[in-house]
This record gives structure tokens, C-alpha cells and sequence, in this order.
């Protein structure tokens, strides 16, 4: 007989999780019904700033797989409903159809949760104005883009964003690539909180140097409309900025109304809690992954919330590969990402400062300038690497990067590294790609382990 | 009492050594004399197609620190001064004068041998006529420069490279830069020997895109030269390729004469074998590095000759430190290269499927394409990722990349990966930097390491 896996959430951890179930075993053997409340299934929400800054001249190119094609692999997609309830003993979920309001339950013998995550919105006056915009869904994006070009014929051209985040600072580079006059407001002291504030500051001078104001410090209290009920401006304690449109990226949280309520464990950041084979907690039969669960930091040891599409698509691989009777685990994160504005490239990986501190760690930090090819190379752009090690065991725990071309994909040889425990006195000795087009002698990371090495000796 | 150590060979390896030693131990403890026979001290060979191709404008670019640099760092460098002979027990060197012909024989308490390559030049008929030009040198690089200025205004306009390694396709574009008609011709099936050959043919096939004719199977029997003398043309056992300059790329031998004729221990390969502080083996108080070295290959466990500047650069490092009183080590390499034509990048790292049947290693291979962005974002290049892994274990053995821009370094991932000895199936949790203008949202190299960990599993 037959088991049903129900899928809940039609993006990316859910329906790689169904499409890689579906390779391991066929429609005798395993139902996939999938359940999605919005309008589009398995797409690329991290393409949607480009799309809206006109990289990407389509939306149908974020979409990975469309429903039909999903159905066309023997699982049964459903567009536009909402699961409801989830009653795990029960083994079923209620959802409703929101265009007709038809509810029903569909029993499961296998759960996936991908419920994702919603942004953040804060209560405040005006929030909800017209021309005030999310960028969390295809559906944002477009109500977005419709309001620019709404502008750009009446002439609109001042946006502000509230957040410098890695979104923020996507959507800043969007927003000025449409010809818009950008500021974007940030609450903590510099841009890019994911990094040190030391290497903040250089994502500042960028920005400005890019013609994008960022002010730091700037606690947003209301958006403000004019008679016509959309937005004017936006207020802080201290100022207001005015804007004809308002770009929200403040961050997202995980999306477990529905787990929570059915008494799923939760952690400290409001995501689902699984174990290495994506499974909840205490549930054999339940898994969950993407932007809706906490995952583990190999570096500090703790859950963290690290809503990004690439772990959604390896937590889906391998909760598929589970379901379909293989085996696969998800053994955590080290907490890289990359990100640009314009020209400038981001990275980072592994703890800050202020990551280590918290879990107890004593360290060293050293930061060095170097150029992304051999400082004769036409094209050598000068980069910054920041590392951090631990004291006496010389463990690195992190690197931040900020530069230009070439600079943030090389965070990846330190992703490696810490996923490996190295040192970086043995990180030193790494056999990296050499050619002047690509590199000085010493690559950036080396010559940061190098000094790491010699900050870790001197430290004691 | 001032012990003195003498370095054999100002380049690289050599002058790093003097200048690591240098800043552990002031003149008055340690005494650094250094002798260099050509005209100039610590610069760039890799860097040289990029000069002669006119990227880079100016030959002192190439140059990292000159012989008065040096000298005002108190290291006492005599260039155009050859050591002639090397005597071991009796701790010292004689030396000559290339300009007066004066000899002399200086002692020493420690001995760096940084001697370098010297270039393969086969005993053809013909091979030293004019117009024939290696590339091992600035001196080389000049006298090519020179002869190819002259070449111009001449209305010549025909090259041959002799060699499709690093420097023969490196040389190619350079000369197709300055508007040559190159011809490539290459003694082994494909270009890029250290590459598989079906990775190799599509480089060939790439060069073939780019305007430059590869001839495989192409052994050269003789130059041969018009009644000026000068070369013109290049003669395999079946075609004359007509040439109005050639540049040999066919290769490097470990320069150790005098240590041969010193009885130093010598490896396979014809370099000098040393221990993991870069000693060369048996003798406490010499020490050897860079391009007359071999080195160990970490993941086949055997000594290969890898002349590459960014070796000779971290064996100066250690062996400095280790002269300078500090500790360091050289724990091996895992052979990364990376190399460009134009816009076709070109990396390797580990071994290749002749390289893991020689030492008995059983593998299995799987090649990918993908893309080095997100596939809807402006600029993203194919690129095709070949992986090795041995069967069983699954540990990672080698991986090849050939694509465009964004390729090649990615293999820095796959080299940390094999420093630490990972399997492929742990690469597949590999947390790499993620967003659309960098990757897609599976990494390439993930791409190929979940398909390999699959072709493992499969081969049993």
C-alpha cells in the first residue's frame, strides 16, 4: 500500500524535499501532495532584488519549477491553499482553498514542513501605506516594481530603505539603478550587521562613495503619507527622509505559526528544531527545513536562524532523500554569505567579535589589505580580510572580506577551513590557485593566516 | 660571534628566505650574503606573458623589491655573480664574477639553495637561431619583446608556441594580444596536459574559438631558419608550421647542478629532496626551496616537481624563519594551477586519473555543467567541473575546471577540501557563499560533489 507525504510550503525546501522523494520512489509507492498559499511555486526569492533593479528582465526566470511542471513529475501541487491546522497525532492537516474558501483535511504518513519565514513589519503608523513595500515574495516584488513604474511616469525618484542588511543593500543597488536618489536607514551604527562594525564602516564609505546615503543610528518611528494616503516620508526620532517609495528590508522570522501551535519544539529564535536528519524533534515521521527552522553553528556550537535559499535547497535534498528511504544528513552551518552593492563585494563567514564573545571564546583578530590579482594585473581591486582565531589553539572562527571583483567567493576557502577545524597556522600552508590574473603570490587569505599565525603566538 | 648564511639565487625562494631571516635576526647577529647571476633580484616570471602581451606596461612592474631594496634591508646581494661550486663539508661556495670573470671562494654557517629552473630546450636543429625565444626570465622576456618590436615594423606577423602547457597558452594569448597569427603545437592528444584529456579538449576546443590554432600530436623535429638565419618556420614529422617567431613553453628541469655535483640527495624528478622544515635531507644547516625543490603531493603521498612562484614564496617564508631562529614547516602541496586564454579560465587541483592509477588508487569520475552565477543573471558563464573521488571512501582526489570568468578559482575550494582530506559526500554540505551575482544556488562544486558522491555509492 501506498504512503502519502504532505508537503507543506511550494518553495524551495519543500519542493526539493518532494522532487527528490519523488527520484527515490514512485507514485505507487509514495502520494506527494504539496500545499502552497501563494501564487508561484519553487523560485529564487534572493533574485528578486535583481529583477527589480533590471538585471533580470522577467520574473519567470526566478522560478525554478513551475506547479505544472511539478505536477508533470507526479506530485500534486496545490496552488493557492493554505494549510490551517496541522494535527500531528492526528496525522493530517486542514487547509482551505483561498480563492473559494473550501476547507478539507488531508491525512499524511510523512509531514514536510517548509512554512519559510515572514518578514519583519513592524506596528507602525503609516507602515501599511500605499507605496510601502516588502520584497519577501515574487508578489512583493511585482506590487513593488508596479509602484515604480507608477513613479517613474509621474516622476517619482526618492526611495528609502529601512534596513542594511543583505536585502537592504540589494535593494539600495536596485533602487539606484533605476534612478532613484537612495537612503537607506539603518538602526545600528554601520551597514551590514552580519559584519564587524570595523568592516561596516567600509561598506559605508562604499555606499557613499556608490551615491547612497546610509544613515546609521536611525530608528525608524512612522512612515508618513500624504493627502492621497501614500507614503511621503519616512520619520525617525531625529529626521524625516522623504520618499516616494519605502523599501522594507529589516530582516525576517522563521514562519512556525502552524508548528506552534501543534506543540512542535521551537528554539530560542523562533525556528523549528530538527536533528541532523532534518527531522523535528521528537517526530519521526515530521520533518522540516529552509527558512523556518534554527540550524546548528559548527563553529559556536548553538543554533542559529539563517534564512538563506542554499540551505533550504540542501535541507530539502536531504529530507527527500530521507522520506525516499535513503539516508542523508544536514550537519549544520558556518554561517557564510555574500552579498554586493554595485561594484562592492561583502562576504563573511563564521563568528564576529561579538559572536564569540557570547559563546565564551577568547580571540585574536587581525586585518590586512591586499588586491584581488597581483598588484600589477590590470584590474587588481583592493580587498580588506578580516579574520578572527581563537587564542592558544590558533582555531580560526571567522572571516569578513569587503572589496571588489574577485574579493567575495574567496570567503569560501575559509567556509572550508572552519568546516574542517583548521588552524590558521595550518591554513598558511593551503595550496591555493596561483596566476597573476587571479591572485597576488599570496592570496589575501593566506596573508591574513599569516598574520592570524603571528597575533595568535604574540597573544600567548 | 656573527654567524653568516649565504643564499644560492635572488629570486622567489631565495630572496624570501634572506628577508624572512632578515626581520628575526638583525646584521649584527647574522650576516646575509646572497648571489644572483642574472640582472635582477625578486620578481615575477608568471608575470611575464602579461608583459609581453602589453597588459603589463612596464618591466619593473614585475619586479617585487630590487637589489638596493635588498641591500638597504642589510642583505649584502651581489648580482651577475654565478656560484660555481658548492662545497658542502667545507662550508662554502666559490664564485665568479660574471662581468670581470673574478672568482672567490666565501664561507658559510647556513646555506640557502634557491637555484631555481632551468628551461627544457631540446637539441633540435635550429633552436638557437634567432627569433627563437624562451620565457624563463626577464632577460627572456625582453629579448623576445625586443625581437617582436622589431617583428612589427617589419610586417611579421606569425608565431608558433612550442608547448600547450601553463606558459604555451599563456604565451598565446599574449601574442595573439599583439596581433600574431599563433599556432600552438603540442606533443601530447590535447592542450593542458595537467588536466584529463577530455578536459583538455575543451580547452582545445575553446583556443579553437579564440582564434588560436592547436595542433595536437605535434612533435617538433626541427626549427628552421631562412638565409638570414633567422627562424622561419617549425617542422613536425609531418608539416612545416612557417613562423616568424617561436616561443618555447615546453617546460622546466630542477636547476641543480651544483648540488648534484655536490652529492645533495637529488628525488625522481631530478629536484633536491628535503624535510618538512625545507632542510634539504641530511644536512642541518642547508636548505632549499622553490623551483629547484621537489615537493610532497599530499594526497598521492609522493614527491612531484611543482615549479610554481607561490611554492617558492611560502618555502622562502619557512625557510627564513626556520635560518631566523623561528619554527615553520612546508607540510606538502595538493597541486593546484590555475591559468587563463583570454576569457577561458583553466584550474586543477589533486590528481588526475593517470596520476591516482600510478599509486594504486581506485576512483571513480563524474564531470558537471554549470553555470558561475545564477543562471538568470547577467554575465553567468557555463563552466564544467570534473571530480575525482576514490572508491569506498569516498575521500576527494581531485577536480578540474574549465570555464570563464568565476571558474578557476573556485578549485581553492576543492584544494582546502583536500588539504583536510574530506570525502566528497561531507563536500556536499560545504556552507559556500550563496547569492545570485556569485554562484548558483548549488554551488558548481557541489553540483559535482553530490553527483559523485553518488557515483561512489553506485560503484560499491
Amino acid at each position: 500500500m501506498s504512503e502519502r507525504l504532505v508537503v507543506i510550503g511550494g518553495d524551495a525546501a519543500g519542493m526539493s524535499a518532494a522532487s527528490q522523494a519523488r527520484r527515490l520512489k514512485g507514485p505507487e509507492e509514495l502520494e506527494i501532495v504539496a500545499f502552497e498559499r501563494g501564487h508561484f511555486s519553487s523560485y529564487s526569492a534572493c533574485g528578486i532584488p535583481y529583477w527589480v533593479g533590471g538585471d533580470v528582465p522577467a520574473r519567470e526566470e526566478l522560478i525554478a519549477r513551475s506547479p505544472q511542471e511539478h505536477r508533470a513529475r507526479d506530485i500534486d501541487l496545490r496552488m493557492r491553499t493554505e494549510v490551517t491546522e496541522l494535527d500531528v497525532p492526528g496525522q493530517r492537516v486542514r487547509t482551505r482553498d483561498l480563492d473559494s474558501g473550501a476547507e478539507s483535511w488531508t491525512g499524511f504518513d510523512k509531514l514536510v514542513i517548509g512554512t519559510g519565514a515572514r518578514p519583519v513589519r513592524p506596528p507602525l503608523p503609516g507602515i501599511d501605506a500605499p507605496g510601502v513595500h516588502g520584497v519577501q515574495t515574487l508578489d512583493d516584488g511585482q506590487a513593488l516594481l508596479d509602484s515604480l513604474t507608477a513613479l517613474e511616469t509621474d516622476g517619482g525618484r526618492k526611495a528609502v530603505v529601512v534596513g542594511a542588511g543583505y536585502i537592504g543593500v540589494e535593494m539600495a543597488e536596485a533602487l539606484l539603478k533605476r534612478g532613484y536618489e537612495v537612503t537607506v536607514l539603518n538602526r545600528g551604527p554601520q551597514p551590514m550587521a552580519t559584519l564587524d562594525p570595523d568592516m561596516g564602516r567600509l561598506v559605508h564609505r562604499a555606499m557613499d562613495g556608490l551615491g547612497i546615503t546610509t544613515v546609521g543610528e536611525a530608528e525608524v518611528t512612522a512612515v508618513l503619507t500624504g493627502p492621497d494616503g501614500r507614503v511621503r516620508a519616512v520619520a525617525t526620532a531625529d529626521a524625516e527622509y522623504p520618499a516616494d517609495v519605502v523599501v522594507l528590508g529589516i530582516g525576517v522570522r522563521p514562519e512556525t505559526t502552524l508548528a506552534r501551535a501543534a506543540g512542535l519544539p521551537l528554539g530560542g529564535h523562533g525556528g523549528l528544531l530538527t536533528d541532523l536528519a532534518m527531522r523535528v524533534r521528537g517526530h519521526a515521521n515530521v520533518w522540516a527545513g529552509g527558512d523556518c527552522v534554527e540550524v546548528l553553528d559548527l563553529v559556536s556550537g548553538r543554533e542559529r536562524y539563517v534564512p538563506l535559499g542554499t540551505h533550504a535547497n540542501k535541507h530539502g535534498q536531504v529530507i527527500g532523500s530521507n522520506v525516499g528511504g535513503g539516508y542523508a544528513t544536514f550537519p549544520g552551518v558556518v554561517g557564510t554569505a555574500v552579498s554586493k552593492v554595485c561594484e562592492l563585494e561583502i562576504a563573511r563567514t563564521g563568528l564576529r567579535e561579538k559572536d564569540a564573545r557570547e559563546v565564551g571564546l577568547r580571540y585574536v583578530t587581525v586585518t590586512i589589505e591586499s588586491t584581488s590579482r597581483a598588484g600589477y594585473y590590470p584590474g587588481a581591486a583592493p580587498m580588506t580580510v578580516k579574520m578572527l582565531a581563537e587564542r592558544r589553539t590558533g582555531r580560526l572562527l571567522g572571516v569578513q572580506i569587503v572589496g571588489r571583483e574577485g574579493a567575495a567567493k574567496r570567503v569560501d576557502i575559509a567556509a572550508v577551513a572552519l568546516t574542517a577545524g583548521m588552524t590558521v597556522e595550518a591554513m598558511t600552508a593551503l595550496d591555493l590557485g596561483y596566476a597573476p590574473p587571479f591572485s597576488p603570490v599570496w592570496d589575501p587569505v593566506l596573508v591574513a593566516a599569516r598574520k592570524a599565525t603571528a597575533a595568535v603566538r604574540a597573544a600567548g
